[in-house]
């Protein structure tokens, strides 16, 4: 804490005056404009830039690490990744990176380029990622505008590699691209200090190199050029890294040098790797793996024991802050030294309640509508080209500008299960409405269909149950049954600690704060009941009620975005991650509807009964949501559900009927008045 | 609420899409700038203009009510006024207006003109308000530069008048200003519809017209040319302005005719204002008058309930949506008047725990820092200059540019007491600190000092403690004794609903909290203990420490602002209208020390011993500032107090002394090396 407080007091020594007369301060003044625009930063994290993470991470003492991927041949491989992605971000890399492959077309718009592989990675899983680029044959225009399409796509860091000639009989360009030094220097050149570059390293010397000493000098000559850290690559004993770092102190290198951790995880493919990095594997390990080498799994063993126990003499040494994983792609082995390490974080303090990008335009971002809330990538998608994110407070009617649902982002989408798979989750033949609300309970439940098939995902719902939704399982399982068909909720809160391991989010000391949220497809008579049962619940409830053609009744106050999750923090403003807007709405909406078509219905033949009662229920069913405001209670939606099934099973009788209630006062006047 | 949604639903039947094809709703686009500055109205009259308001009230059926009053003579009188505003304003006046007076200098920069009036009634207390302008014997560059300005200072309203014309030979001017329909047609044409526009109706024709329906016609041509509402001259019978109302609405004037009411407040103001407006007073009130013409007391009696009555009949006409009161620049007769119509507000719902300033700019306003809280008029002074102000956050540690505190500021603060009146508070002569700190004590207490004068107010608070500081009295006399001298304070509150007549703010059925706030100047032999003390409610307590050399010390995270009270409603974004912003708390500690010279030690001669003991404070205290992040659980700032007291009571003896103490296993260590 002293540091800190010395710290804020160095920032403001330079600018407060000893002045007693009650003048301004005025050597502190900066433009008005700045202050208003600016937001308080819950997660330094997601403002600093990679070498300033990666210095203050060192400097606290912390070990931290980061994982390599390379692209995917194919779509349904890009799909796996991303998810993967997903799994690994969770345990806390630093960053990953992402490999060039010159063959494969790497800074194009495929799916599998490593271009869009790495911009997945930062916009949609919100990773720190570098994106790999090796100049070797290539022209400066060209790489130029690989740069350009990088910093445009959010990407913010490099690894500046020469990469492997062309053909035999490459030599050196004029003015080319021959060393990695090269591009660095185009980098700072070209880009300034924009990207944050790293370069490689060989411990044991670069196979083409004349000798390590000649190596270790271009290494040099990288890092002058503009290089901020190494990462060095793979090595198989502790002792030749830390001769490494020793060596490359010694010649002045200062820049932090992670080490390029490789857990042995098969026979063929250390064979492989050891032949295309012209490694020699030490005899020791070769000992070890020869009789087990058709055993996949004693190797993968052996792999993971001999990484952490690497891994620890690296740490223990005070040299290594970070260790730098080659993942192959692979999750088991590194997640399992990581966790033997200690390093994988397995219960991921989040920042917010939703999944963050990590594009440095969406870096304020603390706003957004409920409704993407488990399509967090499709509202990414659906905002990248705003220039500015709502932070502190998401404003009022104006409508946002969403863009459209297009292609690429829909075939990500269905990629996910197979066609078969979703047939069997929600049904190979529909035969009502009431078939429907079954594939909802069953996943609601986690109980399998009437087919034996377990319902993992719904059009709405990429993942199983959350287990904050599965705090109202009862009640959903029971609502869906009879054609309330939930697709996002959340329970009110009244301020849990934000360390809660369910609900809480954001910094530690908080407490954190929901409003009950219910949102489902219902029929268009459950819809007539419901209006009536609403006015009950005035002004308590706010509802907002659509079908696919617009026809729209909400009773949001002059249309004013209502927020639904907030966090108090210690010495911080008040963060609101979640708004429901009237406006938004009807942009999810046709998101919403559309889901019904694009990824059910189109599960079955044109004109085939199954296919017609979903396009039924998207023709006529109407979406609605609805907001209990008073938090500190009990949350009053279930009861508002059920006074609508009340209603619905018990309608009330004609006004005369009424009249033969046991009320004798208020029949009077009409008795009185018998010729009435 | 079935309007409500009606309405909702007409507004979006325009741009929603029947599209079920998951395309965006591209028909209700707009800028993606609009949508992220604009705000949540937490209260539709800061929005609205005066006409809108009126329209509003009118067709709910509310009553409502305006006053009037005329610019002051003097500057002292001016202060008057301007409480007499505060105090008039919370009973909830739809609007105010001030009176021009030509002979006055009314544009000018006075603070007894017109012009500046008005412009504080606005900026200052917040309050809708008309300007009076006449036209007579004026060019239009004069007009025009009044009306710039008038817009200039937020002014919104305008009422036009022909004004008496200068001298007896008076004649009309070839395309000058001749009627009020002049100076109309001249705002609408240079100003377009900025304005709103009131004109003057004479229930009983102008004394100068033709004729009573030539009059009306004058009326009607005033109307036409873009008057938005109409006042009537005071007149002594309801009948006389109802016939009026019918006789214009016959003539197609359909704007809104608001009475002119005047309370009868003593003989000699009825007989000048009869005589200057050429009124008859009738017979039957001559009658009661009269006999009791020497009796001040009979008078405003009768005066109140002839008022009252004609009022009552006024309202049950169903005409009548709201009366103007002439108030004679006096309260007792009209809030009487507007008590036992049941008009007067008793209980005044604030929108904003802080008074809000009517400038247009400033509508969208809802955060401030805390620092301010008793003296609103300086923080708005401070920020006039401002473009933009803080909405939804305050932001971060940018440096907002707060205005300098000048003389006209300081004029107007120091001119409410007397000097005579601030020495019996602050003591004619002060020997110590202590006696300081008594002056303190006596304020919290609201006990008399040790000469017997109650202390109404400090150089930091202009009122008497607050209803909600009240709350902390016992703990704050305790402090201030031992010379913390508190200066704001806040407990804090747990969701206390938002109608709760003592901390509840903001629309109906929310709830509000706050942290606990503590603001006090003490000396560096405290702050010196409190550091220590500190340490131990790390990271519960946020604290900032300055002296007036600017020697600073916060743990606030970042500089960041910490939200210090919000209010979370139904339908609406999170409202925090209070942070406590490290930077801007260092130019509060220039306005907080300078009032220590500017307000007490220049009551004293130069040299004396009193003006050196403030001087002494003022040069060596520190002004601290303390928040319990801890809401939900009992505030532990009094602790943190106490625990400075006990440590600066008992201070810890030096090192070696601990070891004598019973920890025999903790000494252990040292007992086994004896010679160490």
């Amino acid at each position: 804490m002293v540091n800190q407080v010395q710290r804020v007091e160095d920032t403001w020594r330079t600018c407060s005056k000893s002045d007693s007369s009650g003048a301004s301060n005025s050597g502190c003044e900066s433009s008005k404009e700045s202050s208003r625009s600016s937001t308080p930063v819950l997660d330094t994290d997601r403002t600093d830039r990679l070498r300033d993470k990666m210095r203050r991470r060192t400097e606290s003492g912390d070990h931290w690490f980061s994982l390599e991927f390379f692209p995917p041949r194919t779509a349904s491989g890009a799909v796996n990744l991303i998810s993967r992605f997903d799994r690994m971000g969770s345990g806390g890399p630093l960053f990953i990176d992402v490999t060039w492959h010159p063959a494969g077309d790497p800074g194009s718009d495929k799916e599998t380029s490593s271009m869009m592989i790495a911009s997945t990675a930062v916009n949609y899983c919100g990773l720190e990622s570098i994106l790999h680029l090796t100049c070797c044959n290539q022209t400066k225009e060209k790489i130029t505008g690989y740069l350009s399409k990088a910093k445009r796509l959010g990407l913010k860091n490099i690894m500046a590699l020469r990469g492997d000639p062309m053909g035999a009989d490459w030599e050196e360009e004029e003015a080319g691209f021959n060393y990695a030094t090269d591009l660095v220097k185009h980098i700072r050149c070209e880009f300034d200090d924009y990207f944050d570059i790293c370069v490689a390293g060989y411990p044991t010397g670069h196979p083409e190199a004349e000798s390590y000493d000649e190596d270790l000098r271009h290494l040099k000559e990288k890092v002058d050029a503009g290089a901020d850290f190494i990462i060095t690559q793979l090595f198989f004993r502790a002792d030749t890294f830390l001769k490494f770092v020793r060596d490359c102190r010694a010649i002045g290198i200062t820049c932090p040098i992670l080490p390029g951790i490789f857990p042995i995880q098969g026979y063929q493919s250390l064979r492989q790797l050891v032949k295309l990095s012209k490694l020699e594997v030490p005899e020791e390990i070769m000992q070890v793996i020869e009789p087990i080498k058709d055993n996949d799994a004693a190797i993968r063993n052996y792999g993971i024991e001999q990484a952490v126990g690497m891994c620890r003499v690296l740490l223990e040494s005070g040299e290594v802050p970070g260790l730098h994983f080659y993942t192959l792609n692979r999750e088991v082995a590194t997640m399992e030294v990581l966790r033997q390490l200690g390093l994988w974080i397995e219960d991921p303090r989040r920042t917010l309640p939703w999944a963050v990008s990590a594009h440095p335009k969406r870096k304020v971002e603390d706003v957004r509508p409920i409704f993407w809330a488990s399509r967090p990538k499709s509202y990414i998608y659906r905002t990248q080209d705003w220039d500015d994110f709502p932070n502190g407070r998401w404003g009022n009617s104006s409508s946002p500008a969403f863009g459209e649902l297009n292609d690429y982002y829909l075939f990500y989408l269905k990629s996910k299960s197979s066609k078969d798979a979703l047939l069997k989750m929600w049904g190979e033949e529909l035969t009502s409405e009431q078939s429907v609300y079954e594939v909802f309970t069953s996943y609601i439940t986690a109980q399998p269909n009437v087919a034996g098939h377990k319902v993992m995902c719904l059009p709405w719902n990429d993942d199983p149950l959350a287990p904050e939704t599965n705090l109202l399982k009862d009640e959903l399982d029971k609502v869906n049954r009879r054609g309330v068909l939930t697709i996002n909720s959340q329970p009110s809160i009244n301020g849990k600690p934000s360390s809660d391991p369910i609900v809480g989010w954001g910094p530690p000391g908080g407490y954190v704060f929901q409003k009950a949220y219910l949102e489902f497809f219902t029929s268009s008579e459950n819809v007539t009941a419901l209006l009536k049962v609403l006015k009950k619940y005035e002004p308590r409830v706010n509802y907002h009620i659509v079908n696919v053609h617009g026809q729209n009744t909400t009773n949001a106050h002059d249309m004013q975005p209502n927020a639904v999750t907030w966090g108090i923090f210690p010495g911080r403003e008040i963060v609101q991650p979640t708004v429901v807007d009237p406006v938004s709405f009807l942009y999810w909406k046709d998101e919403a509807f559309a889901l019904w078509i694009e990824q059910w219905a189109k599960l079955y033949e044109d004109e085939s009964p199954s296919r017609m009662i979903i396009k039924y229920i998207h023709d006529n069913y109407f979406l609605v949501n609805l907001v209990d405001n008073d938090f500190p209670l009990d949350n009053c939606l279930w009861q508002v559900i059920d006074d609508m099934f009340e209603l619905l099973d018990n309608p009330p009788e004609e006004q005369p009927a009424e009249q033969t209630a046991e009320q004798p006062n208020d029949e009077q006047s009409d008795k009185e008045q018998p010729g009435k």
